[in-house]
């Protein structure tokens, strides 16, 4: 099968999703700078699940970039991608309103922890439907930075129930993991780049 | 005329259906376990109709392999699908928020109903401007599922009007449906297996 | 310049104006018949913009068939389009949530007036982007469908101001266009099937 | 790698920036001409609002014919743009909602200078992943309305500390750049009409 609409139809679900959080950014009822002032909590969480959604699209891009055709375990698996995904909205405004308090933070690790884990489902099984020394098995190999990734969120997880600096812990987790994976992924760029057997 | 854009189109407007829906999750005013603990029932029922409006897709791609042309009555059938599918929001959230009540549930029956009925349609349709050996001809043949499918959604229609558990017998049907459409439709990955005659 | 880009985020707008308008069928604060029943004005509005964008989606599709290359004024034109569209979530809410008054009547009028006359401004300049004897200079020809719908719109702006037959005239009017073009427009089909000269 | 999926996520989100800004167009109350005309700053915002993102998306549009592949840095410059232009529809629905007062238009002019610097930035990242001989290379230029444009925004962002005047000031300011762009960059038409070496 074609990996076209699959695409297509991810590319529609995460730019729906990226953009609807700005919809939780409501217009303050006064115009002086302290009714803009104190929506900085929401405005920093919809920055960093900006960057947390732009990532996994580009990630997303990167992988089916050597994807050659699809079944329908890989639609499934991405469709529990895109599940996990389009719970980002509620949390980033759950976090942002309630001026990151220690539950909805938990939450929104945990809401990073299980997108973490379809998306590396999805890429087993999308290395599953091709062949041992096909270019997307040899680019998946180990994936160091999508293990200190689940590690942070775990942290990110737990922490919050320490009181006051768990939750500074928690986020820094957070935003830190953000940072780290707005690099791209270079390994895959660089088997892009090698001439494959394919 | 080519289906490309009949496919970006639905894609667009899937897209949006199972994403505006997490909409319907609003924040909760606290940031307490039971803040978040008392959205369940519209946790569930955003859970179950991302379900549905995954398999719609999905089965709409399956369709869309094997097309290999469409006409005006396609496209009007397509967005009749369209229509139903686009109430999911509505009855989703209804459902949700009453906590299953009797009525909303036999809506979400109807709505159900109606977006598979439209969907055999566009079927019927899709095949009729084919050739009868084409091979969206061939794959459509005896649909077993979808007429479970249809008997479990009448059900759902009617049983809550007898108590507290015809609606309990109404929301096991429902997630029923769901789970045995999960899987993808063979019939349609076998006949793209095979070689056609087209 | 490729015509591809310009149909992919005319369909995303298109997919997104029509989905959005789902929004306005507020959740019902009770859960009975008689809550669902109060919405009836709403669903059928939204009814009838589902049928009015469904069209200007298919319409816009057929028209692209034929068109072989965009410039900068078809760009404009076609944006132009998108904006009146765009209006209409806000005049079938209005429509709908003053339970079909004289004013909003007037309104939706006008915005389906203006989409149809931006619809033209289209064509025109799409027709003037191609040589005269090119498919789409030819599928253009008389519209005689199009003299029809901004003779009713034009019905359907005035009518309002007399009385309350007035605005059952007015929206006679507008849900006629909807059935009149429900058909998809044979001339471009027709165009599409005989063997072209480019 | 491909530019398509690239722009595909950039035409689904300024899709939905451009559509989603109508949202904040609520239904009137009442129903009566009154309550619509008190929409009018809202309306106006809008407006403008919508000539801006059009703009962008012509410009990207214009932008990315002439791009053969893309990095890394072109993704997270692309993104970066995507990131600034998600505001509009939150600067937008302020600045309407103040009736234009002074606070929410230097936030709307600080929003379309971040727009603009963005947009610098992806070009500069664009002509860096291509040969200097390429066609981008070439089109980009000197860029005569963009340096205009950021004049402008300095001006609009600046104008409204000093009362009363300089909010007309920013608010002529704003809409002029809207005017000046709203004619398609010829440079690159141009550059894409001669024959290029690639």
């Amino acid at each position: 099968m074609r990996t076209s609409r699959v695409e297509a139809f991810s590319d529609g679900v995460l730019a729906i999703i990226i953009t609807i959080m700005v919809l939780e950014l409501r217009v303050p009822e006064g115009h002086e700078w302290t009714d803009l002032f104190v929506l900085w909590p929401k405005v920093l969480s919809y920055l960093i699940s900006f960057v947390y959604v732009g990532i996994y699209w580009n990630n997303h891009h990167h992988l089916f970039q050597l994807v050659e055709w699809v079944n329908g375990a890989v639609l499934l698996a991405n469709l529990h991608l895109l599940f996990w995904l389009s719970l980002f909205p509620f949390v980033t405004a759950w976090a942002g309103e309630s001026h990151f308090a220690a539950i909805p933070m938990t939450c929104y690790g945990a809401v990073a922890l299980m997108a973490a884990i379809s998306y590396t489902i999805l890429q087993v099984v999308i290395v599953r439907a091709h062949e041992s020394n096909s270019r997307v098995a040899r680019a998946a190999g180990s994936d160091r930075k999508g293990r200190i990734s689940i590690a942070a969120y775990l942290v990110a997880i737990i922490a919050p129930f320490f009181g006051e600096v768990g939750v500074w812990v928690s986020g820094v987790c957070l935003a830190g993991v953000a940072v780290m994976w707005f690099l791209p992924d270079r390994r895959v760029e660089r088997t892009l780049a090698e001439p494959g057997p394919s």
